[in-house]
């Protein structure tokens, strides 16, 4: 089948040329994540010739990837999802803005105009305003996390910033937890260390562990801690619902989805992405009305 | 925007998601490069959810890179272009298929399921299927070629391979063009050394130099070189009609753009990587018919 016939029906309706700049999101695993498609078409229609493609890469080669990464001129940066948020975090260093330092976690990686990285946090972001878009306002509400972590980090500073009346957090790691308590007391937060059995007054349980990813997974919480009329909030994305998400429903909770926290973080990271884009790949793609 | 609006209008046709196998193409510059859509499209029409991105790096950067690539465990392999095929082929060593052995240069590699790198050079190939289709047959031609380099070599043996009578290379660096010529005659083809000025007998001319990329590029031949009646073929893809192929038309030779290698080449290359590319992303995808 000769190259001109097939170029016309077999060419994507996606811009992917030789100018393409490209963004990598760094997991283990990747394959549940859910942004390639959606942030990609994201920049594309804001006029941006940039690609969102995944990358499966292992907790114990994230160091010496990232200096090799900045030797592919063409990628602008690169998301970063579980379980690396935290390492990478740690090796950049210096070249994190003020969410990504205040969390040590990082979701968010650019090139920079230096040729080096420069790495945000908007987990946080993204998660508080879903819960908005979804009808809950933090300000004035006591919250308890499951999970001492990069995103438990970010959510928590994020609850705080949207005016929460109090943040409580558990990890399996006890240390872990009150570690990140004592930074949010620090912040001027109300926070303490959560039993991760009873959420008592907390008008909003989050799950910020991956517990739940896995089909054999068991409940972050005891079903018990879920009580009628409390908001349920997930950070994983797939499943869509996890067994928490289930038995909270089954119990009378509001139930709230991960995905909401991606799919208002997609403008953020657009934003984000957008001047490392326009360096490498600066003239703007027509974008059908 | 809420996510759930724009997932429908934004979703491009292009199948891309966490489990897609990602194939890099490895240049200096890669702006001009025209694979990723046809090639990407191709697969994707074969049921193989995978994507073609460019990547840009520097010739310094290649020894450090291979290995850092495999660190991404869903990257299948990548295209190798101008400058870097030789580079890579001598940094492969035993990873080499006989194509890219014999010519010590690689512009594909794959992931084995050895977990390491195998490249093979399918330029060559590619070449002679896209002078065949456009109606010249090397058997018992002669042939000259401008250029010692990975794409010369390719073409040379290929040309051989098809039965070609003879074989005559030039290059700036004498040298080279001399050992490729002793390589060519240890493989049993009637090859020497060309003076890159007269065609003599030839009936085939090719320019395998990247001369003529440039907009101020000087031609890689002298225009008397060009007699009518000759097959003036290119390897370079942009621009599609180089200053070489335009005299060459002037002059009343016939003009082989550098697109029928490559175009040629997007199903030899399909093939090689589908193994990798199903190691990774075993699920085949739905074809629209």
């Amino acid at each position: 089948m000769p190259f001109t016939d097939t170029n016309v029906s077999l060419q994507p309706a996606l811009r992917l040329d030789g100018r393409t700049a490209v963004l990598g999101i760094l997991g283990d695993p990747v394959a549940q994540v859910k942004a390639p498609a959606p942030l990609t078409a994201r920049l594309q229609q804001a006029g941006l010739n940039a690609v969102l493609v995944p990358m499966h890469v292992r907790a114990d080669d994230v160091a010496a990837l990232l200096p090799a990464l900045l030797t592919l001129h063409n990628l602008a940066g690169f998301i970063v999802t579980v379980p690396h948020k935290q390492r990478v975090a740690d090796l950049l260093g210096d070249g994190l803005l003020p969410g990504a330092e205040r969390a040590n976690a990082a979701n968010v990686v650019r090139r920079t105009a230096q040729g080096g990285w420069q790495g945000e946090l908007l987990d946080g972001s993204g998660f508080v305003a879903g819960l908005r878009a979804a009808g809950f306002d933090p300000r004035g509400r006591a919250a308890c996390i499951a999970g001492a972590g990069g995103a438990a980090s970010a959510i928590a500073f994020a609850l705080a910033d949207a005016g929460a009346r109090s943040v409580r957090v558990c990890d399996i790691d006890a240390a872990k937890a009150e570690a990140l308590a004592r930074q949010l007391q620090l912040h001027g937060v109300e926070a303490s260390t959560w039993n991760g059995r009873e959420p008592g007054e907390a008008e909003l349980l989050v799950n910020a562990t991956p517990v739940g990813m896995r089909a054999d997974d068991p409940l972050p919480v005891p079903a018990s801690a879920l009580r009628t009329g409390l908001w349920v909030a997930e950070v994983i994305m797939a499943p869509a619902v996890t067994p928490l998400l289930q038995v909270a429903r089954e119990r009378g909770c509001i139930a709230h989805e991960g995905r909401h926290m991606m799919e208002r973080q997609l403008g953020l990271m657009a934003d984000f992405f957008a001047p490392a884009i326009l360096a490498i790949a600066p003239e703007r793609l027509e974008v059908a009305a």
